[in-house]
C-alpha cells in the first residue's frame, strides 16, 4: 500500500515528504495506521549523524499513537481496530531479559531492530523502488508502519491518540525513571538536569513519588514556568552562578540531593548530576543519550562514599504490561500530557518541529497525518 | 604513659619503633591496649605518600583488637576490661548520616579524624616532645591508643583478639560489600577483581549469600588456591588472555555477571568490573581505593543499558551495631578469619609485613605487641 511518510535520506538533511510503499504484515506482525506522532530529541540525534547506529535512508519517529489495520499470521494479542502505542523497547515475555524480572530491556529483536530491519531481516518500506530502513522498530513518521506484535501496547481506545502518543517515549521515560528505576522515596529531594519533555516528566514523576523538594536546572529560563507549574520547587540557571553547578546544588541542599536525573545527554552534566548527590545515599540516574564515543568520568571516591550511578531506558517500563495502565492514569488526570504539547502540525510541517526543538521553543510538537 | 609504637615519620620511609608518650583519655574517650593489629593496603597507601589526606609523623594502623584500659568522663558504652575493635568508621547514632538509616558513613568526627586529631582537635601521641598524629582515628600500630567511645565496637571476649582484629577492616569490608551494599541474590554470578584479603572476603560473602558462580580474578596465580578453598568456582588470570578482561568475563558467563567487586584500587579495573556486568541488571561495587586525583570512566551507554556503579566503605557495616554479631559468627565458624593470617610477627618486624604485602606473599600479616 501507499503511505505518506517523512523520509530521512541522509545525515543532516531535512526530512522529505514522500509517498512510500508499505508491504503488508508478515507472520507475527501488524500494520498500524499512525494517527499522530511526537518528535523527540532521539530522532534529531539520529538525523544529525551523531548516532553510531544511525543508517539511511530511513523513516524515523518513535513516539506514536495508532490503530491496528491488519495483522499477519499468528498474531493473537492485537486485532484490527485496536488502539496501540508502538514500542521501541518491545516486550516478548520469553527472552532471558523479560523473564529475569529485573529489566525492561527485551533483547528478542534487538539485532535486526538496530539494523533498521524487521525481525526476519527485511524492510517493509520502499520508495521509488529503493528500500528504506525502519528506525527503532517503530518508524512513526509514516502514516502506515509495520511492527512486530511484541512491540505494540494495546491501550484504552477512549484515550486520544494525538495526546497519548507522547507516552510512547518522553513522558513515560521521565516518570518511569523516577518510579521504576530510581524508586524515589517520599519526602526526598530531587535535582532534574534539563527541562525538556523528559525533564518535565521527571518532575511529574517526582511529584507522584511524594518528593518534597524538586530542583529544576536549565540554561534556558523560558523552561522554568512550566517546570514550576508541574511541581518544581526551585529553579536554577547554571549561567547565574560562577561555581560549578554540582557545588551550587550541594550548597542549596545542605549537602546534596537524594536523587538526580540527567535528561540532556551531556557527559559533563552526567558528572555534575552524580556529584550533586548526597554523600552516603544519593543516586544519579542517567536518562540522556550522549554522543558516540563520549565518556563519563568521576573520582571513584564519589562512589566509595555512597553515591550510586545508574541509568535507565524507557523509564524501566515494560511496554505491553505497564503502558496500558499509564494511559488509564492519563485518562484519570493523574498524568499530565496535554500541557507538554506546545506545537502541532501536519506531516508536511515536520521539519518545523525539529527547528522548534533545536531553538528550545517547543517542549513537544505533535505531528498529525 | 609510655608505649611501644611503630611511627611513620615521613612518606616512603620505613616505620620506626619508638617509645611514645600516650596521654590518658579525655571526655568521651577510652584508652585501649592493642593486643594485635593487621597490616592493610590502606596503611601502605598512606605510607607511600599517595594518600592526599596522609600527614606525618603519624601512628598508622586501623585493623586492631584490644582491651579497654581506662575511660574518660562521660563514657558509658565501654568500661575497662571490655574487648573492643577500633572503628575507623565510627557510629555516633546521632548525626544526620547515622539517623538516615541509609549509610554507615557516620560524619560526626570526620573532620578531625581526617586531620589526624582527636575530636577536640588535639593529639594524644607525642615522641621525644614532638606531637605525633593519629591515623584513621585508630592508630593501632601503638601498644596503647586513645579512641572516642563512638569508635569502639564492644565484642565477645571469648573471641581471640589476634584473629578478630582482622574484622576491623578487610574481612568485614569484603563480606559487608556483598551482603550490605550489593545485596547479592542467591543463585547469582559474581566476579571478584583482586584476591587479597578483601577479595577473598568478598568470595566468603558471596558463598554466604548463596551465589552459584564466583569468578576470582588476579594477575598473581599464587592467590588462586585459597580463593578456590574459600569458594571461587572459576579462577582467571588476565595475563593468560589476549582480550580485555571484561570481554573475557562476558564470554565466560554468556553475557556478564550479576555482580562484580573491585578490590584493588585500580581505576582501569574499576571500569572492567563495571563493563563485565550483565546488561539490564549487573551491578559493580567499588571497594578499592584509587590514588589521589585518579578518575574512573566509561561510556554512559553502560549505565543506560541497566548496569549500576556503586561503591562501599567498610562494607556498609555499622561498627558498633553490626560488628559484635560478626564476631559471634566467627566464633560459630560462619566467618573464616584464621586462614587469612599467613604471617605473624612482633611489632619490631612490622616493616616485614609491608614487604610481604608488596611482594604478594601474604594475605594478612598480624602484628603482636
Amino acid at each position: 500500500m501507499k503511505a505518506q511518510a517523512a523520509v530521512a535520506w541522509g545525515a543532516g538533511e531535512p526530512l522529505r515528504i514522500e509517498t512510500v510503499d508499505v508491504e503488508g504484515p508478515r507472520e507475527g506482525e501488524a500494520l498500524v495506521r499512525i494517527v499522530a506522532t511526537g518528535v523527540c530529541h532521539t530522532d534529531a540525534f539520529t538525523l544529525s549523524g551523531a548516532d553510531p547506529e544511525g543508517a539511511f535512508p530511513a523513516i524515523l519517529g518513535h513516539e506514536g499513537g495508532g490503530i491496528v489495520e491488519e495483522v499477519g499470521p499468528g498474531v493473537s494479542s492485537v486485532k484490527p481496530g485496536d488502539h496501540v502505542i508502538p514500542l521501541y523497547t518491545p516486550e516478548c515475555r520469553e527472552c532471558e531479559f523479560c523473564k529475569s524480572g529485573l529489566t525492561n530491556l527485551c533483547q528478542s529483536i534487538r539485532e535486526t531492530q538496530g539494523q533498521g530491519l524487521m525481525p526476519d531481516g527485511s524492510s517493509r518500506f520502499s520508495c521509488g523502488g529503493k528500500a528504506v530502513l525502519h528506525y527503532m522498530g517503530t518508524s512513526t513518521f509514516s502514516e502506515y508502519t509495520v511492527l512486530p506484535e511484541i512491540a505494540l501496547a494495546k491501550v484504552n481506545p477512549a484515550a486520544p491518540l494525538d495526546k497519548i502518543c507522547l507516552l510512547g517515549c518522553g513522558i513515560t521515560t521521565g516518570i518511569g525513571a523516577v518510579l521504576n528505576t530510581a524508586k524515589v522515596r517520599a519526602g526526598s529531594s530531587v535535582a532534574v538536569f534539563g527541562l525538556g519533555g523528559i525533564g518535565l516528566s521527571v518532575i511529574q514523576g517526582a511529584v507522584m513519588a511524594g518528593a518534597e523538594r524538586i530542583i529544576g536546572i536549565d540554561i534556558n529560563p523560558s523552561k522554568f514556568e512550566m517546570a514550576g507549574q508541574l511541581g518544581a520547587t526551585d529553579l536554577v540557571n547554571p549561567g547565574d552562578h560562577g561555581a560549578p553547578i554540582q557545588e551550587v546544588i550541594v550548597d542549596l541542599t545542605n549537602g546534596g540531593v537524594d536523587y538526580s536525573f540527567e535528561c540532556v545527554g551531556n557527559v559533563e552534566l552526567m558528572r555534575a548530576a552524580l556529584e550533586c548527590c548526597h554523600k552516603g545515599w544519593g543516586e544519579c540516574t542517567i536518562i540522556g543519550v550522549a554522543g558516540a564515543g563520549q565518556e563519563i568520568a568521576t573520582r571513584p571516591f564519589q562512589l566509595v562514599t555512597g553515591r550510586v550511578w545508574r541509568g535507565t531506558a524507557f523509564g524501566g517500563v515494560r511496554g505491553r504490561s505497564d503502558l496500558p495502565g499509564m494511559v488509564d492514569q492519563y485518562l484519570a488526570g493523574e498524568i499530565e500530557v496535554d500541557r507538554m504539547i506546545t506545537h502541532t502540525m501536519k506531516l508536511d510541517g515536520i521539519n518545523d518541529a525539529f527547528d522548534l526543538m533545536h531553538e528550545g521553543e517547543s517542549i513537544r510538537s505533535v505531528v498529525y497525518f
